[in-house]
């Protein structure tokens, strides 16, 4: 076990109903709300008139900041904080999936900072007296809700980051399944993929005696394994959604770090890219990298963890030979993430790759300014160049 | 999945050397400290001077609550509550196992209230202004160094009760699990089997759909199983200590129970009278009534959640027949914790009851107002007699 240090302030409800808690708990922090979302769907399923209605009820008025779209913009930040100020905003609320959350987390840590959000996106010191916010979800996966980390692009720079600091997570999160339920097979498959993949970031790593932590991570994965093929069947199966739901929030607020090395994520850097570039849905992104990833670092030093993967995980049976299982714990994988509807590979997901020259400065970025990824196997830029066309 | 709510704002550092942060954190707080500690033991593993080093390097002056002894007494929380006022003491700093965690937590809740503690265990709503608690454990067992309870005895009138209030969440817990080591077999024995019956309390019941819960609970009893072995057999293993430690914080914070049907504990408020009446070491007296409680509510209706944990668990094969899965679980867990050291019955650990009559009060107590235990199998007061007469 690794020394750590771990807190997540955030408090959840959990249930059907908990979205009508909105307005008591906005009113703690004042009496103007800002509300932040996609398109018409939140408007749909429901989810907004409860609110709308929770603020008026308990005296909070509101204004809006809508159309945030996937792999969230910083000039919706920059327009979220502008809006904040004119109107004196005291508590944020995103309804929707990780882009609504991310950015309303990012505004929050803009709004006491007098210039452009990007600033703080590169030095997270600048963020400071953040907004509360109150985060409702209606997709299972990036965990948002109950983490400090927001991922935030730059049209102009096709730069995608993280703004991670302690004073964003959330002070409520609102965990509803059945809000998750309207979620397409095709969002669903690509938010359990998302969610497997925070945890198998943390699980594949080599960090002696981690046994509870790589139990509980276990657990998690079984879950995403077992309710991912129900939900994409079964979209309004609510013993389904409610697994996914929390195993999305835990899966990625650093609980699983507890005890392991520290995070050394290899596959979303890597994927970030197709989103910054190509505005691939994340969790297909995350699914197709996953597989050729693993394909790409087994060797005879980590066949043991992938097998384990598949035995603990998968339910298979142990081969004599460690590779074979390893092997085979990757082949499911792939076979399971199809099962689910995720296309085979990027050019089947609709990325037309014209010029594979951006493999380049994608891989580039992926290393960052460390110019490697330090993760279960350390990677540099020919080899993440292999892994983009390994997925394409 | 049942609703819930949760939160758990208590922040952990974990690993070698964490209580050297005791006095820059309780410097947050104020410039006077009360520890409190048992005996001598704390001062043997060099705890004490660590945390008195840091907290003359950060200004922090201190006074001292001492001798708590296991089954914490109320009259040490009026006596904590005196000095806290006398010295103006601004943070409470317990040292040792949950009596000491319990009693600080106590103390802290009990400071602004004008009258005997034990008006504040009765009624809860008494509490206020609680003084916060950083708490250090020595002993993994308990998980009170991350959760909202205190257990509190009243000598004079033979009652243990709960204190649960959430401003008792301690705000920080510095957990080191080299200063575990120093645990005797006996005392690691019944604190290993104190943190699984936490974690059972929970598992055995009906709630459909918990997967989620049910594998994360899982994880930790199986970590319980194999670390609790090692630890008795090899007291320095660092490995089984911390494993053990960062079980003990979670298997009792209410997380494990986020899920699942609300708290419906069986097994505690029966143990809870033999610690009142007899003092029996908690953790003893916890695994001796598991496993009467096990085989006395054990019918086709239970069965299936035992044989699942035998087999999820314990690693036994399913039988043909639910019932001789199961039956063969309770006798694995049976002989897993004589294994450990501890005995066989109530009389083997000590307990020399010439007058068995006590059983009848005791069964009373452990029904509480309710008149009836409302946990996985409904228990009336000849059911709790009949578990004493076969754990003794």
């Amino acid at each position: 076990m690794q020394d750590f240090s771990f807190s997540v302030p955030t408090k959840a409800f959990f249930g059907k109903g908990v979205a009508e808690k909105a307005g008591e708990l906005a009113r703690q922090f004042g009496t103007k709300a800002l509300l932040v979302y996609g398109k018409s769907s939140v408007k749909k399923i429901g989810l907004y008139d409860t609110v709308v209605k929770s603020l008026k009820d308990n005296g909070v008025e509101y204004v809006e900041l809508t159309d945030i779209q996937p792999n969230p913009r910083i000039t919706k930040v920059d327009e979220g904080v502008a809006l904040c100020r004119k109107e004196n905003v005291q508590v944020i609320i995103p309804l929707g999936g990780g882009s609504c959350i991310d950015t309303a987390k990012a505004i929050g840590s803009c709004v006491h900072y007098d210039g452009p959000a990007w600033d703080v996106v590169l030095d997270s010191s600048l963020a400071k007296d953040n907004l509360p916010v109150i985060a409702i979800p209606t997709l299972a996966a990036t965990g948002s809700d109950m983490d400090s980390d927001a991922m935030i692009c730059n049209e102009a720079t096709n730069d995608k980051m993280s703004l991670n600091i302690p004073a964003q997570f959330p002070a409520y999160a609102l965990l509803d399944p059945s809000y998750t339920c309207s979620v397409s097979r095709r969002q669903t498959a690509a938010g359990t993929a998302d969610i497997m993949s925070h945890i198998m970031e943390v699980y594949f790593s080599k960090t002696p005696g981690a046994f509870l932590p790589d139990r509980l991570m276990e657990a998690m994965l079984k879950t995403c394994v077992k309710y991912g093929t129900i939900a994409c069947e079964d979209p309004n199966n609510y013993e389904a959604r409610a697994n996914l739901l929390w195993t999305a929030s835990w899966g990625c607020n650093g609980f699983v770090d507890c005890g392991k090395i520290g995070r050394r994520w290899s596959v979303h850097p890597i994927e970030h890219q197709l989103g910054a570039y190509y505005d691939e849905t994340h969790g297909i992104g995350i699914a197709l990298i996953t597989i050729q990833w693993m394909r790409y670092i087994l060797n005879d030093d980590t066949k043991d963890m992938f097998a384990t993967f598949g035995q603990n995980v998968l339910g298979l049976s142990a081969e004599g030979d460690t590779m074979i299982t390893a092997k085979k714990a990757i082949d499911t994988l792939e076979e399971l993430f199809q099962s689910w509807g995720i296309p085979k590979n990027l050019r089947e997901s609709g990325i037309n790759i014209t010029d594979k020259s951006k493999f380049d400065i994608m891989a580039e970025k992926a290393l960052g300014p460390a110019g490697r990824i330090n993760g279960f196997v350390p990677l540099d830029k020919q080899d993440v160049i292999n892994i983009y066309d390994a997925a394409f």
